[in-house]
C-alpha cells in the first residue's frame, strides 16, 4: 500500500469519504487511491476557493469534516480566503495538499513555495507527512484534530514521493475527544450572577447557536429575564417558528453598542467577548459597556449544551412562565408575498413568505439583506449559515458543500452580486452534481458596503477631490454583470427579476424544482450614488 | 497629509501610478488618496487574482511597477497564486496590502490572520508600515525593491490607521541600482570554455530573453555554434522573424533531457540550472547531463546584456558568418490558413498566419498549446508571456494587465479552458477598461495534462479500481462550459469555433477590431478518453 492509499483508507475509516478537489500533478496518487476506494467520492472544484468553501459548507452541516485535495502552495493559496472563514467558523475540515516529492524541494522547480507557512495561518494543525510509514497515522491524527472540540482546520501536506511510495498502511481512527465539561463553580456563579436581576444577556456563539445547548439557553432566558443575543456571524443558526428567538449583534459597532448598552451581565457561551468587525478612528472597538460584567460559561470547545442545561436547572422554573417564554420563541409568522419594486426589503418578504421548512439558508446577501433576518424570523424552522470570517466569496461554495451533507433539505443561498463573483465556478459544482441549490443573485452592481463606509470613514472630502477612484472601484455597472448568462455558461438554469412579482413567482419555481436554479435579483444599492438602471 | 495620501504620493515620485486593486473597508483611505491624485489611474478587479495578475503581466511589459490594492490577508490569499507567479518571473510589483488598525490586531476580529507570514510566501521584500511618519520612506522603499534588479514582488503592509492618521509625508525615490556588472575574468572564462568548441549550449532566462542581452547571445552563438536555449517558461520571450532563434526547454523532463544530451558546456545567463519541473518515482530532478560544465555568466540580477556583449567581443568574429548567423535567426514565415478539423495544431496554424506585428502572446495554452511555438517561430516580431511559476490561472489577468501597460499593441491570450475558470473575472474587467485582448479559449473540456500525467504517474493500474474519481476530477464536459454565454455575461463579445476554417475568420476579425473578444475554440483533447463531442 502506498503513502496515498493509507491516507483514503485511514480517512475513511475516520468518517472521513468525502474529497473537494481541484487536483495537479503532486495529487495523481492520491486521485489514484480515490479510484480504488469505492466508498470515496471526489467532487471536482474549478477553482480552490470552492473547494475549501464547499468543505465548509459540508462541515457545517454534517458535524464531520470533509476532506479537500488542494494543488501545493498556489493551490492552497487559492483555497485561502474560504479557509480563513472555515477557521472562523470552527468547521471540522481535512486540508489535504499535496507537495513535490521530498528530493524536489531543494531543487526549488517553479512550483515550489513555503507551504507549512501559508497553511499556519487558516489551520489549527498543521502536519507534514514524513514518508509513507507514517502516512496513516497522520491521517488519523489530522482526523481527531479536525473533529476535537470545538473543530478546526486540520491541514496534511503530503509530499508526492510519500503518496507514491510503498510501505504504509492504515492507522485506527483516534479517540475524539468529548467537548470539554464546565466545572460546576462556574455554572454556579452564573447562576448567581443572574439571579441578581440586573439587565442580562446570554452571548451565544459556536455550538451554541443550535440544538439542546440553544434550546437550554432560551430555559435560561425563561427564568431569568436574561436576552438571548448571538454572534454577528454565526456558524449555523437554528431559527424559525416555535425555536428560540436570538437577536444576532449588529455589524456596525454603534448598533452592537446600543443592543449591550445597559446590561450589567453578559454570559459568554460558546462565543468571545465582541469586537468591532472592523476599527474605526477614536472609536474603540471592544463593544460591552465599562460598568457591564462578562461572565465566562463555556469556551467553544466546552460542553455548552450541559453546562446550559445545568444552569437551566439551577435556576427557579419560570413563574409566569407564559410571558417570558413566549418572549424567547418566535411565533409563526410570514410576510405577505410582497408587490411593486425589487428592492432588499420584498425579496426579503418573498424569502419569508415562501422559505420552506428544513431550509438551509446561507447568507451572503451583505447590504440588500438587511431586512432579511426580521422577514424570516417566523418562518418554519430552518438554519441560517454565515459569512463568519468576513472573506466575501463564500456563499455559493457554502450552499454547495451543504446541499451535498443534506441532499434531502432545499438550500437556499442567498449572494451579493460582488461576492458572487469571486467564486462564481461553484455554479458548475452545483450542476455537475445535481445540488438542490436556489441561488438567488441580489444584483445592486454595487459595491454597496463600501460606499457606506466610505461616508463613515471620509465624511469631509476635498471638493478638489476627483473622486474618479471610488467611482471606478466601487461601482460594478460599467459594463453590468450579466447573471444569467453566467449561470447558463456553467450549466444552472436561470431567470432574471425586476419587480417583486416577478422574483416572487420565480423564487417559488426554483424551490419547487430539483437540482440549481439561479435568480437574478435586480435590486437597488442601500448606499452609494443613485444611478441610471 | 496621511499615511494613505504620503503612500500614494510617494509611489507617484517612483513612478507607480496605476493600482489593480480590489480594496474593502481598511483600504478606504488608500481610495480616497488616489481620489485626490489626479495621475492615480484604478483598475478594478472582481478578485485579487485578476489584480495580482494583472500587476504581474504590467510589470513584465513596462518594465516598472504596478502596485495592486488588496484587502487584509484573505484579499492577498486570492491574490497569493499570481504573486507566485510573478515572483518566479522577477516581475518588478508594489503590493499593497491593508490590514486591521493596529489597535484592532490584538482584538482577532473577524477578519484578523497572519498577513505578513502569508505575504513572506511570495515576496522578495515585507514591510509592515509602523506609523504614518514613516509611511513614505516605506512607499518608497518598497518601489525601489520592487525595481532592483532583476525584480521583485514588495509587500507593503498599511494598517488602516496608518492610512487614516496625520504626520505623514512623502519621501522621496530611492536611486535605483544597475544591474550589478559581471567580472571580467568570469566572461574571460567563459570565453576559454566555448572557444573549446566542445558542444555548448547558451541558456537563457530573466532578463536575457529579450532586448540587446538576446542579441548578444545571438552574436555569441554564430562566433561559436552554441545552441541558444532558454527557460521552459521565460517571463517574457522576444520573437519572430529576423529575431534570435532560441529554443525552449521542453517541459517534461525526458525531452529537456534529449534537448541537453550530448552538451559539454552550458553557459546560464539570467538562468539557473535546469530542473524537472514535477518529479517522477526513481527520475533525477536535475536535468543537465553529469558530463556537462555548467558555468553561470550572469545571474537574474546582473547585467546580462553587457556580459553577453563583453563576451561577443572576445570571441572571433563568425567566419564564415552566414552559416552560423542564419541558423540563429528565424526566418520569416508563416503557416497556410488552416482548413479542417479545429485541433490544437489548426488554432496553431491560424495563429501563425494571422499574428499581427508587435503582438503580445499570452500563453497559457497548455496542452492545447504544444504546437504553437513552431507554428509562430517566423511570424513578425512579437513578445510571447509564459506561465512562470506553474500557477494556472494566470493568462487572463496577464493579459489585462500587458494591454494596459501597452495600449498600441494587440494582446492575444491563449488559454486552456480548465486554467480559465481559475480567473475568468479578468474578462470584465478587459470590458471595462476597453482592452484590446483578443482571448482564445481552447476548449477541450478536460485537465489534459492530468490525463498525461496519470498515465505517465500510474501507469500499471489494478482492473479492479472503478475510476471514477479519476472521471469526476479530470473531465470538465459534464456539464460542458458555454464560454461565449461567460464572456457575454462579463461584458465581451464573444463567439464559437469548430472548424479551422470558423476559427481562422474569428481570429482575424478579432484581431482587427478595437477592444476585448473571445472565441471559444472546440479542440479535441491531447490525452485522456475519448468522449462524444
Amino acid at each position: 500500500m502506498n503513502g496515498a492509499e493509507a491516507v483514503v483508507a485511514t480517512l475513511r475509516a475516520c468518517g472521513v469519504e468525502l474529497y473537494f478537489a481541484n487536483p495537479g500533478t503532486s495529487e495523481t496518487h492520491l486521485v489514484a487511491a480515490l479510484d480504488r476506494d469505492p466508498a470515496a467520492r471526489a467532487v471536482p472544484c474549478l477553482f480552490e476557493g470552492v473547494a475549501t468553501g464547499a468543505a465548509d459548507g459540508y462541515g457545517r452541516m454534517a458535524g464531520r469534516p470533509a476532506a479537500t485535495l488542494l494543488h501545493l502552495g498556489p493551490g492552497l493559496g487559492n483555497g485561502l480566503a474560504n479557509l480563513h472563514n472555515a477557521r472562523r467558523a470552527a468547521t471540522p475540515l481535512v486540508n489535504l495538499v499535496g507537495d513535490h516529492a521530498t528530493s524536489h524541494k531543494p531543487l526549488d522547480a517553479p512550483l515550489e513555495s513555503d507551504i507549512d507557512a501559508a497553511a499556519g495561518t487558516v489551520s489549527g494543525w498543521v502536519r507534514r507527512c514524513a514518508g509513507p510509514a507514517t502516512a496513516g497515522r497522520d491521517a488519523s491524527a489530522a482526523a481527531a484534530a479536525a473533529t476535537a472540540p470545538p473543530g478546526r482546520v486540520a491541514t496534511l501536506i503530503l509530499p508526492a514521493d510519500v503518496s507514491w511510495s510503498p510501505g504504509a498502511g492504515p492507522a485506527p481512527p483516534l479517540p475524539s475527544p468529548p467537548p470539554a465539561p464546565v466545572p460546576d463553580g462556574t455554572v454556579a456563579a452564573v447562576a448567581a450572577a443572574l439571579r441578581g436581576a440586573e439587565p442580562a444577556a446570554i452571548l451565544l456563539g459556536g455550538p451554541a447557536t443550535r440544538g439542546p445547548a440553544l434550546r437550554a439557553a432560551a430555559r435560561v432566558a425563561a427564568a431569568t429575564g436574561a436576552r438571548l443575543l448571538c454572534e454577528t456571524f454565526p456558524a449555523r443558526l437554528e431559527r424559525g417558528a416555535g425555536l428560540p428567538a436570538v437577536e444576532r449583534l449588529g455589524y456596525l459597532p454603534e448598533g452592537a453598542r446600543a443592543q449591550l448598552g445597559g446590561l450589567r451581565r453578559l454570559i459568554l457561551v460558546g462565543a468571545r467577548s465582541p469586537v468591532s468587525f472592523f476599527a474605526y478612528p477614536e472609536t474603540p472597538g471592544l463593544l460591552v459597556p465599562d460598568d457591564c460584567r462578562v461572565h465566562p460559561l463555556a469556551g467553544p470547545g466546552d460542553n455548552a449544551a450541559a453546562a446550559l442545561t445545568h444552569l437551566a436547572d439551577l435556576l427557579p422554573r419560570t413563574t409566569p412562565a407564559t410571558a417570558a417564554t413566549a418572549a424567547a420563541t418566535a411565533a409563526r409568522a410570514r410576510p405577505e408575498p410582497p408587490a411593486g419594486e425589487l428592492t432588499g426589503e420584498t425579496v426579503a418578504a418573498a424569502v419569508g413568505a415562501l422559505l420552506p421548512e428544513g431550509a438551509i439558508v446561507v447568507d451572503e446577501a451583505n447590504t440588500s439583506g438587511l431586512w432579511l433576518p426580521p422577514a424570516t424570523a417566523g418562518a418554519p424552522p430552518h438554519d441560517w449559515l454565515t459569512l463568519t470570517g468576513g472573506a466575501i466569496g463564500q456563499g455559493l461554495p457554502l450552499a454547495a458543500g451543504a446541499a451535498i451533507a443534506c441532499p434531502d433539505r432545499p438550500v437556499l443561498c442567498l449572494e451579493a452580486d460582488g461576492s458572487a463573483m469571486y467564486t462564481l465556478q461553484a455554479l458548475w459544482t452545483m450542476a455537475r452534481e445535481g445540488l438542490d441549490v436556489t441561488v438567488v443573485v441580489l444584483a445592486n452592481r454595487s459595491y454597496s458596503v463600501l460606499e457606506m463606509e466610505f461616508e463613515r470613514l471620509v465624511p469631509d472630502r476635498d471638493p478638489a477631490d476627483h473622486g474618479r477612484a471610488r467611482r471606478d472601484l466601487l461601482d460594478l455597472s460599467r459594463p453590468a454583470l450579466d447573471f444569467v448568462r453566467l449561470a447558463e455558461g456553467m450549466g444552472v438554469p436561470a431567470s432574471c427579476a425586476t419587480t417583486a412579482e416577478d422574483f416572487t413567482a420565480g423564487l417559488a419555481e426554483a424551490l419547487a424544482e430539483p437540482g440549481p436554479h439561479l435568480i437574478e435579483a435586480r435590486v437597488p444599492p442601500l448606499f452609494g450614488p443613485v444611478r441610471a438602471p
